[in-house]
């Protein structure tokens, strides 16, 4: 066993000792942030931080900034150990990393993960588990790196209401939207130069599709609004639809398309509260602050009532932010095991049901190709006033021949009615095509 | 004795008694915070708070939303009755508020307080008090208001490295640097408008002059840096005499005028380690975040080694976001009065000495009236080659009869050269007036 040497200070008390599983880019963030500030961590916490072992699938792979002899592939044996009080679990995926969390918890050791699949599928289960052992479960790691988010919700808003929280997720997608935004490329090549940079994987799919930001719009959604909302309750649409006439459109009526994770509390007619989590491309105003968050970078906009507005903004992914967002939760955790207490947890008192989708009020932005004559214009700005949703703006012009491109803005209403009124307008003979239909946000 | 009713849900604790010392804007949107959302706070805390007391100075002042048996005007017999666990502090000043916070925190009640001016001052008096005690002591408010950086740099940073924090974190004097800008008001006219609509007090010293701000800088240089910053140890400047004809030529050079607290880690040549807190007017590029925080706002950027650059935007002051600080506190406080543990305090173990102002490096913006002569130029620029300042931009341009205006921006020098520097310039003939000398950041 190969423990770190500390300059332990007065009043410093027992080392703890702690398990890592997984040595990716994010673990091997996490061991060099340790071992480079053992005395800066022994000072935070109270007491020394000693790396009892390493867990890894492949033995055989060289592993830099890690003594040989703390590596092991029996995950399952180094949790278990009676010398480690808190196991970090930086694996990814979500049954074996499952499976393995819940061995820790039930072991009685805090966990702290960087997992916003597992977290977003499993947040009930875990908390369950935590609660009856008495343990910590953090997972700052698993929103928008080291941007601390989940540590806002969960203690400085705590005596606030969140009303809404409405966020940059995901960096992979940003980055591809701005890359449209800013040189005017089809999604293809930018999807193609994200890949080249390194800021999409081989396959895209997760975050391309909304996936990965639907898992932390679950995530700040149960902290939100106290209620357990999993990855099944969002609503997701993803940005491979977006084309450059989309961007090129958006930009003509000011707006910036981004790709939002949109967390509300929504109270109805008669008075009845639900929540509603949703991940869908977005035409903000380019006078909102999400709008001008470029390259990969993430923000997240909270919106409570007694704080206002508040923005959080940083790098949303990388090793080494993430492993800053690991490490601030495992000085919590470690704090709490020499210190005594714990962190405060998965709280889904307030119970809201989830809303149904459909009667969720959103704003379209709706381009369409019509026929280029008179009275289509009237005849379609009665089928919206009969549906009784109100238009906002309306834009008309001449496209080709016998054709005119129409684009409206509509005020709120209610999701199904919009997507009833752009059936029937697809249906319409006098609409040639409806070419696009992105949300709005205010 | 009144007590708000609560809905204790299943496994809720014993109540936890609060006196809440004060009862202007900040104290009187607390007790509504709290009066609103008890089933939340019951919840989220694990046990109701009981409001055990208001500690006012006046006490035939009538008062909304207080039951009026709560009233006293004897703070310390309220913040020693046995039925008070925790003392919220929003009176204001430093002397009183300071025997009242350290008589509570001797009786082992922990404290909450909004009072930056107070903990500027006196934070290793008042940790070594609650260390003693065993207590808490939180401060969220004292720095941005609802913005959550205090409890960023204690908790979710705590595992990173912090480099620099540099922000806005006065809203009177943005409010006033933004009027500047946007309209060309002169000073004295932006304050007037300022103190109309109720962003500058009558006497707007502390504001305009930096002292609030260099509060919160000392504040944040100690939590970042673990190191005892006080507010005597900041260098301070206002922004009281920038004229309407800076902030023309900033906005001439691409810069915006921003009054920032700067917090900054140096390592000399040497190798020698310290620390730096300051305040003071600043050219902004406008492409930095900071540059388009309007109005009142607040904004703080931070830049640690692994997380990289993160940056927290919001509403910096005003009665309901400083009491959704001070109420995340006290839910902080009282869920370790029912769970056990205690708060990461001040924590000064890596004890950095405090650089002296004159030995950090810094960058200026130097706006001269020159004679307009041949040789004039190459004078002055022999004078900055031989004092080792080099220049990074120098415009020239004719102004009146005989007289050129001269723009010098320097690369980074010792403060205490480039002080010398403008010293030895306002000293020559060839220079009629040197204008105005403002920092620059990058």
């Amino acid at each position: 066993m190969t423990t770190t040497s500390f300059n332990q200070g007065k009043g410093l008390g027992q080392p703890v000792g702690v398990a890592v599983l997984g040595m990716g880019t994010v673990g091997t963030e996490v061991l060099r942030l340790i071992a480079e500030n053992p005395n800066a961590y022994a000072n935070r916490i109270g007491g020394p931080i000693e790396i009892r072992g390493v867990a890894v699938s492949d033995l055989s792979r060289p592993r830099e900034g890690v003594d040989p002899a703390l590596l092991t592939d029996d995950a399952l044996g180094l949790i278990n150990r009676d010398d480690v009080d808190i196991v970090v679990e930086v694996i990814g995926g979500i049954e074996y990393p499952r499976e393995l969390v819940l061995a820790a918890l039930k072991a009685g050791k805090s966990v702290v993960t960087a997992n916003k699949a597992l977290v977003a599928a499993h947040a009930g289960e875990l908390a369950d588990a935590a609660n009856e052992a008495g343990v910590d479960l953090y997972y700052e790691a698993a929103v928008a790196a080291a941007i601390p988010v989940v540590g806002m919700l969960r203690r400085s808003l705590a005596g606030d209401q969140i009303q809404r929280i409405s966020g940059i997720v995901n960096g992979t997608t940003n980055f591809i939207l701005d890359a449209m935004t800013s040189t005017g490329a089809s999604y293809d090549d930018a999807l193609a130069e994200a890949t080249r940079l390194g800021y999409a994987e081989a396959d895209p799919t997760a975050d391309v599709e909304g996936h990965d930001a639907a898992s932390k719009a679950a995530i700040l959604a149960s902290l939100g609004f106290h209620t357990r909302v999993s990855f099944d309750d969002v609503y997701c649409e993803g940005i491979s639809k977006i084309t450059a006439e989309d961007i090129e459109a958006a930009k003509e009526a000011g707006y910036t398309i981004k790709l939002l994770a949109i967390c509300e509390k929504l109270v109805d007619e008669e008075g009845n509260k639900s929540v509603n989590a949703r991940v869908h491309p977005t035409l903000v105003p380019n006078e909102h602050p999400l709008a001008t968050v470029d390259k990969s970078y993430n923000a997240i906009f909270v919106e409570a009532e007694a704080a206002g507005r508040l923005m959080f903004y940083g790098n949303g992914a990388g090793g080494a932010p993430t492993a800053s967002a690991v490490c601030g939760d495992l000085i919590g955790a470690a704090r709490n095991k020499i210190h005594g207490g714990r962190a405060p947890g998965d709280n889904p008192y307030a119970n809201q049901p989830i809303a149904d989708f459909g009667e969720v009020p959103t704003r379209y932005h709706i381009d369409m190709r019509v026929e280029d004559r008179t009275g289509v214009l009237a005849d379609l700005a009665n089928r919206f006033a009969n549906a009784g949703i109100s238009l906002r703006t309306v834009r008309q012009e001449e496209d080709a021949e016998n054709e005119a491109r129409l684009i409206v803005v509509t005020h709120e209403a209610l999701e199904k009615d919009l997507r009833a009124m752009v059936e029937e307008l697809a249906a319409l003979p006098n609409v040639k095509e409806v070419k696009s239909v992105i949300r709005l946000d205010s």
